[in-house]
């Protein structure tokens, strides 16, 4: 078994979701002419942003739908889009906070509009101004996946069993955020708390949110394929967030579409931080905590990707992301009984750890 | 006539209602114990925040409500605190990007987190760190909104239509918010752009949104209806933001429980200054533009009132919000036939620009 089935899901579902998407983003964006310039470039903004993407949450979705029994696949396609939205503006949002530039290859929303502040001669500081529209913009297409989901031709009752699913999720979401930021800025957060951001934001957010929502738009209630879905979803996330983890370190700009070093500038407590802090030598911590917190030349970059290594905590963390591949395994023949959707569960765990962007 | 009645509508709506929101953010903070102590800590300042408030929007809610013949009232009062919730949360962004300090006579979130950031010694600049924190309470509460309204035991089809006229409002509001933005920082903004973004915030968030909602909560869906209720919320909402720039430069900080010459500070072109940088004289139109986009001491805000009213802006506005108030009355009587009701939609009109906070 290899990623090669997972990957495949992934670009299926990007080559007839995308345009959907995209489409849906034309329309808002020749709908708000009559409210402004500013709005449609905002919303233009958020179309190129949306031209990328793994499609994961969304792929995720459907085939939780799919594993439910549900036949209506196209329409499961379209709905699904909003899932794809909402993660979108999330990323808007994080990327303020992160104040990172660079998002998926394009320069982050806040940064364009520091930008487009500056050109019009804002009386406000422009990296303000470029905060403030990217907050809206996150605030609009929260409301856009809502119109979305509303929309849906699916059966109602499955479309309200879903959206309360969808916003029990999110809830959680924006307070595992909210500990993201604290813990990840903190000198010595608690384990438990690390782990728990992790779970949060990985696991819950990236995998069982949209197997759920996909499986509740079925019409699927069994609490025995929920929590099988969970134990999957821990698995999944937790190898997620450690490739995420080390690709932030050890790719390229080009591949990855993000800054690389980016948590290391915002002084995240990564799991190989966390390894490093644990397991390093005394020497090996000092020269970690040099860098911590501080934006890294390409030099620099090359000096902690050695450190990590020489420390094992390379090896470590990717051991531990194959272990959840392993242990994922084990829970896919509770969700569903259908050999070809099992094959492509289990794929999804290798194409995580395998991917490189 | 005067604002008695709809003063009356307000405070008997929030003696229902606010135990009811409390109890509602009572339940989230202990939900999220097992999140982890800042989320609590995020919430209980929303509970602060959710503790004051005019209540003006549910109000709105409950009268569409039951000028559609709605019946199930007290389940409408609870299913309207969706409202309330969303409002704060949106004044929860807001606060963050015109930077102020006090809302609702409480020290802002983000100012509040920023406090809490520099209790904690977190590594990145503690407004930067208040300001997320900001950003994620108001995301959440988004979702929470949702949930109150999925969870309403008003008839689904009706919560479905109403839920799809809420979110198409709530994108407006966040085009209009960011059209505010940028027309109130920029030094020549149309007249055309600014009226928009007064309509878009005033018109139709405050007033023409909870009668729709509730409207259509109550399964009415005659657009004749709906067209009489835009009409009179157009003439509610220029009332309204009248009295809000009047009193956000007259009034008190106690009283008002915002901070006074905030949009001074901001550089808001209210419409205030539009009428004084057209109608002013050379000199009154320089003495304005050396207060404008800077921070007042009290003795400048006392030149800044005299300014307004010597140069006639004062009048010339408090004229057009009684002008608004008179336009509104016409509309009443095609939205509901009840006479009880008539006359507290006539009340509110005049409550409006008699309010002093």
């Amino acid at each position: 078994m290899d990623g090669s089935q997972g990957k495949k899901l992934l670009i299926d579902y990007t080559k007839k979701a995308r345009p959907i998407l995209l489409k849906l983003i034309g329309q808002q964006i020749r709908e708000n002419k009559s409210v402004g310039k500013v709005p449609q470039e905002l919303l233009k903004s958020f179309k190129k942003l949306s031209s990328h993407g793994k499609g994961v949450r969304g792929a995720l979705a459907v085939l939780g739908y799919k594993s439910g029994g549900g036949k209506q696949v196209e329409e499961m396609i379209k709905t699904s889009i909003f899932l794809e939205l909402v993660h979108a503006s999330l990323l808007v949002h994080d990327d303020i906070m992160d104040r990172d530039d660079l998002r998926r290859g394009e320069e982050t929303v806040h940064k364009t509009f520091e930008r487009y502040g500056k050109k019009i001669g804002v009386s406000i500081p422009p990296n303000h101004y470029g905060e403030s529209l990217a907050i809206c913009l996150g605030d609009y297409i929260f409301y856009l996946g809502n119109k979305v989901l509303l929309d849906s031709k699916l059966p109602k009752k499955n479309v309200l069993e879903a959206f309360k699913l969808y916003s029990k999720y999110l809830m959680r979401v924006g307070m595992g955020q909210t500990l993201d930021m604290t813990v990840s800025s903190i000198k010595n957060p608690t384990e438990e708390d690390l782990l728990k951001v992790l779970w949060l934001k990985s696991g819950e957010y990236t995998c069982l949110l949209p197997l759920s929502v996909g499986m509740a738009l079925s019409g699927v209630s069994d609490p025995k394929i929920y929590k099988a879905m969970e134990d999957y979803a821990r698995c999944f996330g937790w190898a997620f967030q450690i490739q995420d983890d080390i690709l932030g370190i050890y790719s390229d700009e080009k591949t990855l579409g993000k800054v690389i070093g980016s948590d290391i500038k915002e002084g995240k407590v990564t799991l190989l931080v966390m390894h490093l802090r644990k397991n390093g030598t005394k020497a090996q911590k000092n020269l970690l905590n040099k860098y911590l917190g501080k934006k890294t030349t390409k030099k620099d970059l090359e000096v902690i990707r050695n450190l990590f290594k020489e420390a094992g905590s390379y090896d470590y963390v990717k051991d531990l992301g194959w272990k959840y591949v392993k242990e994922g395994k084990k829970y896919i023949s509770k969700i569903t009984k259908d050999n070809k959707l099992q094959d492509i569960y289990e794929s999804l765990l290798y194409f995580v750890m395998e991917r490189l962007n």
